[in-house]
Protein backbone atom coordinates (compact mmCIF):
# COMPACT_ATOMS: atom_id res chain seq x y z
CA UNK A 1 0.00 0.00 0.00
CA UNK A 2 1.09 3.27 -0.88
CA UNK A 3 2.12 5.76 2.30
CA UNK A 4 -0.24 8.43 2.30
CA UNK A 5 2.06 11.26 1.33
CA UNK A 6 2.61 9.40 -2.11
CA UNK A 7 -1.25 9.16 -2.15
CA UNK A 8 -1.52 12.73 -1.38
CA UNK A 9 0.79 14.01 -4.13
CA UNK A 10 -1.58 15.05 -7.51
CA UNK A 11 -0.49 15.56 -10.93
CA UNK A 12 -1.18 19.62 -12.95
CA UNK A 13 -0.77 19.24 -16.51
CA UNK A 14 0.62 22.35 -17.93
CA UNK A 15 2.13 23.84 -14.98
CA UNK A 16 4.06 26.11 -14.83
CA UNK A 17 4.35 25.94 -18.86
CA UNK A 18 1.94 24.03 -21.35
CA UNK A 19 3.62 20.34 -22.23
CA UNK A 20 4.81 20.37 -18.39
CA UNK A 21 3.33 18.19 -15.59
CA UNK A 22 3.84 19.24 -12.26
CA UNK A 23 3.51 16.68 -9.30
CA UNK A 24 1.82 19.19 -6.58
CA UNK A 25 3.00 17.43 -3.21
CA UNK A 26 1.30 20.54 -1.18
CA UNK A 27 -1.34 18.71 0.15
CA UNK A 28 1.17 16.80 2.45
CA UNK A 29 1.53 20.37 3.95
CA UNK A 30 -2.12 20.35 5.14
CA UNK A 31 -1.95 16.70 6.82
CA UNK A 32 -0.15 17.00 9.72
CA UNK A 33 0.56 12.81 9.76
CA UNK A 34 1.52 12.52 5.98
CA UNK A 35 4.47 15.20 6.71
CA UNK A 36 5.73 13.93 9.87
CA UNK A 37 5.59 10.52 8.14
CA UNK A 38 7.31 12.07 4.95
CA UNK A 39 10.01 13.69 7.19
CA UNK A 40 11.07 10.97 9.15
CA UNK A 41 11.53 8.91 5.66
CA UNK A 42 13.42 11.80 4.47
CA UNK A 43 15.62 11.12 7.62
CA UNK A 44 15.99 7.46 6.97
CA UNK A 45 17.47 8.32 3.42
CA UNK A 46 20.01 10.34 4.50
CA UNK A 47 20.76 8.81 7.92
CA UNK A 48 24.65 8.74 8.90
CA UNK A 49 25.41 11.23 6.83
CA UNK A 50 26.47 12.91 10.56
CA UNK A 51 25.42 16.64 9.09
CA UNK A 52 26.35 19.69 10.67
CA UNK A 53 23.71 21.85 8.81
CA UNK A 54 20.53 21.11 6.39
CA UNK A 55 20.49 23.91 3.48
CA UNK A 56 17.38 23.95 1.54
CA UNK A 57 16.27 26.13 -1.95
CA UNK A 58 13.68 28.98 -1.68
CA UNK A 59 11.24 28.08 -0.85
CA UNK A 60 9.40 24.45 -1.40
CA UNK A 61 12.90 23.22 -0.16
CA UNK A 62 11.81 24.85 2.89
CA UNK A 63 9.20 22.93 3.83
CA UNK A 64 10.93 19.59 4.02
CA UNK A 65 14.64 21.05 4.84
CA UNK A 66 13.80 23.23 8.09
CA UNK A 67 11.68 20.15 9.82
CA UNK A 68 14.35 18.14 8.82
CA UNK A 69 16.93 20.03 10.36
CA UNK A 70 14.70 20.80 13.40
CA UNK A 71 14.52 16.59 13.99
CA UNK A 72 17.97 16.43 13.44
CA UNK A 73 19.02 19.22 16.07
CA UNK A 74 20.93 21.09 13.88
CA UNK A 75 21.27 24.53 12.21
CA UNK A 76 19.16 25.48 8.74
CA UNK A 77 20.66 27.76 6.38
CA UNK A 78 18.21 29.74 3.58
CA UNK A 79 19.05 29.39 0.36
CA UNK A 80 17.81 32.29 -1.46
CA UNK A 81 16.97 34.46 -5.29
CA UNK A 82 19.55 37.28 -5.16
CA UNK A 83 18.85 40.54 -3.33
CA UNK A 84 16.37 38.77 -0.48
CA UNK A 85 19.53 37.87 1.94
CA UNK A 86 20.68 41.14 3.94
CA UNK A 87 24.69 41.22 5.52
CA UNK A 88 27.40 39.80 3.82
CA UNK A 89 26.61 37.00 1.02
CA UNK A 90 28.25 34.37 -1.07
CA UNK A 91 26.38 34.43 -4.43
CA UNK A 92 26.17 31.91 -7.66
CA UNK A 93 24.69 32.72 -10.77
CA UNK A 94 23.39 30.00 -13.11
CA UNK A 95 22.28 29.78 -16.46
CA UNK A 96 18.05 29.13 -17.02
CA UNK A 97 17.03 28.25 -20.33
CA UNK A 98 16.83 31.80 -21.16
CA UNK A 99 18.81 34.54 -19.09
CA UNK A 100 19.88 33.43 -15.71
CA UNK A 101 19.64 33.92 -12.20
CA UNK A 102 21.49 33.61 -8.93
CA UNK A 103 21.21 32.49 -5.37
CA UNK A 104 22.71 33.41 -2.47
CA UNK A 105 23.56 32.20 0.91
CA UNK A 106 24.55 34.44 3.99
CA UNK A 107 28.62 34.48 4.30
CA UNK A 108 28.41 33.19 7.93
CA UNK A 109 25.72 30.71 8.10
CA UNK A 110 28.06 27.96 6.63
CA UNK A 111 31.69 26.83 8.29
CA UNK A 112 34.66 25.24 6.46
CA UNK A 113 34.23 21.80 8.89
CA UNK A 114 30.50 21.49 8.40
CA UNK A 115 28.92 18.69 6.93
CA UNK A 116 25.86 20.18 4.29
CA UNK A 117 22.82 18.72 3.79
CA UNK A 118 20.91 20.23 0.88
CA UNK A 119 17.65 19.68 0.57
CA UNK A 120 14.97 20.40 -2.10
CA UNK A 121 11.83 18.96 -3.60
CA UNK A 122 12.10 18.31 -7.05
CA UNK A 123 14.77 17.00 -8.98
CA UNK A 124 14.11 18.13 -12.27
CA UNK A 125 17.25 19.51 -14.64
CA UNK A 126 19.14 19.86 -11.32
CA UNK A 127 20.65 23.52 -12.73
CA UNK A 128 19.24 24.78 -8.72
CA UNK A 129 20.47 22.31 -7.22
CA UNK A 130 24.15 22.42 -9.44
CA UNK A 131 24.11 25.84 -8.21
CA UNK A 132 23.82 25.48 -4.59
CA UNK A 133 26.35 22.31 -4.73
CA UNK A 134 28.96 25.37 -6.26
CA UNK A 135 27.67 27.91 -3.95
CA UNK A 136 28.39 25.76 -0.80
CA UNK A 137 31.55 24.11 -1.79
CA UNK A 138 33.36 27.38 -1.58
CA UNK A 139 33.60 26.92 2.05
CA UNK A 140 32.83 23.26 2.40
CA UNK A 141 33.67 20.21 0.72
CA UNK A 142 30.89 18.22 2.31
CA UNK A 143 27.67 18.01 0.74
CA UNK A 144 25.25 15.46 0.13
CA UNK A 145 21.83 16.51 -1.74
CA UNK A 146 18.50 15.27 -0.53
CA UNK A 147 15.26 15.38 -2.86
CA UNK A 148 11.72 14.19 -2.28
CA UNK A 149 10.80 13.60 -5.58
CA UNK A 150 13.02 13.20 -8.76
CA UNK A 151 11.74 12.94 -12.53
CA UNK A 152 14.29 9.88 -13.53
CA UNK A 153 13.46 10.61 -17.01
CA UNK A 154 15.04 14.42 -17.09
CA UNK A 155 18.57 13.00 -15.76
CA UNK A 156 19.32 15.77 -13.83
CA UNK A 157 20.78 13.36 -11.32
CA UNK A 158 24.01 12.70 -13.75
CA UNK A 159 24.94 16.42 -13.61
CA UNK A 160 25.07 16.54 -10.12
CA UNK A 161 28.81 16.75 -8.76
CA UNK A 162 28.32 15.52 -5.12
CA UNK A 163 26.55 12.65 -3.49
CA UNK A 164 22.56 12.73 -3.62
CA UNK A 165 19.45 10.52 -2.86
CA UNK A 166 15.85 10.84 -3.44
CA UNK A 167 13.38 9.17 -2.11
CA UNK A 168 10.49 8.98 -4.80
CA UNK A 169 11.37 8.53 -8.78
CA UNK A 170 8.77 9.55 -11.46
CA UNK A 171 8.96 10.07 -14.85
CA UNK A 172 7.69 13.52 -15.64
CA UNK A 173 6.03 12.05 -19.28
CA UNK B 1 18.69 39.17 30.91
CA UNK B 2 18.13 38.67 27.01
CA UNK B 3 16.52 35.61 25.46
CA UNK B 4 18.95 33.92 23.18
CA UNK B 5 16.80 34.73 20.21
CA UNK B 6 16.59 38.24 20.90
CA UNK B 7 20.63 38.39 21.29
CA UNK B 8 21.37 36.79 18.00
CA UNK B 9 19.32 39.62 15.81
CA UNK B 10 21.90 42.07 14.49
CA UNK B 11 20.92 45.29 12.46
CA UNK B 12 21.91 45.26 8.64
CA UNK B 13 21.81 48.78 7.74
CA UNK B 14 20.38 50.30 4.37
CA UNK B 15 18.83 46.87 3.35
CA UNK B 16 16.95 46.45 1.28
CA UNK B 17 17.54 50.06 0.47
CA UNK B 18 18.95 53.30 1.77
CA UNK B 19 17.87 54.29 5.62
CA UNK B 20 16.33 51.35 6.29
CA UNK B 21 17.39 49.51 9.34
CA UNK B 22 16.98 45.77 8.89
CA UNK B 23 16.40 43.50 11.44
CA UNK B 24 18.13 40.13 10.26
CA UNK B 25 17.07 37.45 12.70
CA UNK B 26 18.54 34.32 9.97
CA UNK B 27 21.08 34.05 12.62
CA UNK B 28 18.27 32.70 15.09
CA UNK B 29 17.90 29.66 12.14
CA UNK B 30 21.67 28.71 12.89
CA UNK B 31 20.86 27.68 16.41
CA UNK B 32 18.71 25.32 17.09
CA UNK B 33 18.04 25.96 20.70
CA UNK B 34 17.90 29.27 19.82
CA UNK B 35 14.94 28.68 17.30
CA UNK B 36 13.27 25.90 20.00
CA UNK B 37 12.86 29.19 22.26
CA UNK B 38 11.63 31.28 20.12
CA UNK B 39 8.71 28.35 18.63
CA UNK B 40 8.22 28.03 22.04
CA UNK B 41 7.55 31.84 22.91
CA UNK B 42 5.15 32.35 19.58
CA UNK B 43 3.30 29.76 20.62
CA UNK B 44 2.69 30.88 23.89
CA UNK B 45 1.84 34.34 22.54
CA UNK B 46 -0.89 32.90 20.46
CA UNK B 47 -2.00 30.01 22.88
CA UNK B 48 -5.62 29.24 23.45
CA UNK B 49 -6.55 30.50 19.55
CA UNK B 50 -8.04 26.60 19.08
CA UNK B 51 -6.28 26.96 15.49
CA UNK B 52 -6.87 24.74 12.97
CA UNK B 53 -4.28 25.57 10.33
CA UNK B 54 -1.31 28.19 9.80
CA UNK B 55 -0.74 29.89 7.00
CA UNK B 56 2.67 31.52 6.72
CA UNK B 57 4.01 34.09 4.02
CA UNK B 58 6.82 33.48 1.55
CA UNK B 59 9.17 33.02 2.65
CA UNK B 60 10.75 34.03 6.14
CA UNK B 61 7.51 33.88 7.36
CA UNK B 62 7.99 29.77 6.71
CA UNK B 63 10.86 29.76 8.67
CA UNK B 64 8.48 30.18 12.05
CA UNK B 65 5.07 29.41 10.77
CA UNK B 66 5.67 25.77 9.73
CA UNK B 67 7.59 24.62 13.18
CA UNK B 68 4.61 26.06 14.88
CA UNK B 69 1.90 24.23 12.87
CA UNK B 70 4.03 21.14 13.42
CA UNK B 71 4.40 21.30 17.49
CA UNK B 72 0.19 22.26 17.10
CA UNK B 73 -0.13 18.92 15.42
CA UNK B 74 -2.02 21.16 12.39
CA UNK B 75 -2.02 21.66 8.71
CA UNK B 76 0.19 24.27 7.03
CA UNK B 77 -0.56 26.89 4.28
CA UNK B 78 1.88 28.41 1.98
CA UNK B 79 0.64 31.85 0.86
CA UNK B 80 3.04 32.65 -2.30
CA UNK B 81 3.40 35.01 -4.23
CA UNK B 82 1.46 34.47 -7.74
CA UNK B 83 2.19 32.32 -10.23
CA UNK B 84 4.12 30.09 -7.82
CA UNK B 85 1.36 27.47 -7.12
CA UNK B 86 -0.30 24.62 -9.35
CA UNK B 87 -4.04 24.19 -10.01
CA UNK B 88 -7.05 26.16 -8.62
CA UNK B 89 -5.89 29.47 -6.56
CA UNK B 90 -7.08 32.34 -4.89
CA UNK B 91 -5.59 35.11 -5.54
CA UNK B 92 -5.27 38.97 -3.84
CA UNK B 93 -3.48 41.46 -5.42
CA UNK B 94 -2.33 44.52 -3.03
CA UNK B 95 -0.83 48.05 -3.79
CA UNK B 96 3.48 48.38 -3.24
CA UNK B 97 5.02 51.66 -3.11
CA UNK B 98 5.41 51.82 -6.79
CA UNK B 99 2.99 49.27 -8.93
CA UNK B 100 1.21 46.18 -7.34
CA UNK B 101 1.76 42.79 -6.94
CA UNK B 102 -0.43 39.71 -5.44
CA UNK B 103 -0.16 36.74 -3.49
CA UNK B 104 -2.06 33.22 -4.02
CA UNK B 105 -3.21 30.28 -2.01
CA UNK B 106 -4.16 26.79 -3.47
CA UNK B 107 -8.30 26.90 -3.27
CA UNK B 108 -8.46 23.60 -1.30
CA UNK B 109 -6.00 24.80 1.16
CA UNK B 110 -8.55 26.34 3.57
CA UNK B 111 -12.09 25.06 4.90
CA UNK B 112 -14.89 27.23 5.84
CA UNK B 113 -14.94 26.58 9.00
CA UNK B 114 -10.87 26.45 9.91
CA UNK B 115 -9.50 29.09 12.59
CA UNK B 116 -6.38 30.47 10.62
CA UNK B 117 -3.25 31.65 12.39
CA UNK B 118 -1.22 33.78 10.01
CA UNK B 119 2.30 34.32 10.78
CA UNK B 120 5.10 36.41 9.20
CA UNK B 121 8.81 37.46 11.24
CA UNK B 122 8.30 41.01 10.82
CA UNK B 123 5.06 43.64 10.85
CA UNK B 124 6.20 46.72 9.08
CA UNK B 125 3.74 48.67 6.94
CA UNK B 126 1.30 45.29 6.97
CA UNK B 127 0.64 45.29 3.56
CA UNK B 128 1.62 41.98 2.66
CA UNK B 129 -0.47 40.95 6.07
CA UNK B 130 -3.47 42.94 4.98
CA UNK B 131 -3.20 40.80 1.33
CA UNK B 132 -3.38 37.35 3.04
CA UNK B 133 -5.83 38.09 5.90
CA UNK B 134 -8.28 39.50 2.79
CA UNK B 135 -7.77 36.35 0.59
CA UNK B 136 -7.99 34.10 4.24
CA UNK B 137 -11.13 36.20 4.79
CA UNK B 138 -13.27 35.07 1.29
CA UNK B 139 -12.76 31.65 3.10
CA UNK B 140 -13.21 31.93 6.66
CA UNK B 141 -13.54 34.96 9.02
CA UNK B 142 -11.54 33.37 11.78
CA UNK B 143 -8.22 34.65 11.77
CA UNK B 144 -5.66 35.58 13.57
CA UNK B 145 -2.17 37.03 12.67
CA UNK B 146 0.81 36.88 14.40
CA UNK B 147 5.01 38.86 13.96
CA UNK B 148 7.91 37.68 15.55
CA UNK B 149 9.05 41.09 15.44
CA UNK B 150 6.71 44.46 15.29
CA UNK B 151 8.35 47.93 13.95
CA UNK B 152 5.77 49.62 16.03
CA UNK B 153 7.19 53.43 14.76
CA UNK B 154 5.66 52.20 11.62
CA UNK B 155 2.34 51.77 12.65
CA UNK B 156 1.00 48.33 10.41
CA UNK B 157 -0.68 47.14 13.40
CA UNK B 158 -3.58 50.01 13.06
CA UNK B 159 -3.72 48.82 9.89
CA UNK B 160 -4.67 45.04 10.17
CA UNK B 161 -8.63 44.71 10.22
CA UNK B 162 -7.90 41.39 12.21
CA UNK B 163 -6.31 40.56 15.99
CA UNK B 164 -2.97 40.24 15.87
CA UNK B 165 -0.23 39.95 18.15
CA UNK B 166 3.57 40.32 18.19
CA UNK B 167 6.51 39.22 20.39
CA UNK B 168 9.00 41.53 20.30
CA UNK B 169 8.31 45.37 19.80
CA UNK B 170 11.06 48.12 18.24
CA UNK B 171 11.60 50.64 16.39
CA UNK B 172 12.95 50.83 12.72
CA UNK B 173 14.90 54.27 13.68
Amino acid sequence: MDKKYIELIRTVPDFPVKGINFFDWMPVMGCPDALSLLIDDMLELVKGGNFTKVAALESRGYLLGLPMAERLGIGFVPVRKQGKLPGKCLRQEYLLEYGSDAIEIQEDAIRNDDRVLIVDDLLATGGTMNAANELIARITPNITDAFFIELTDIGGGQKLKYPYCSLLKMEEK
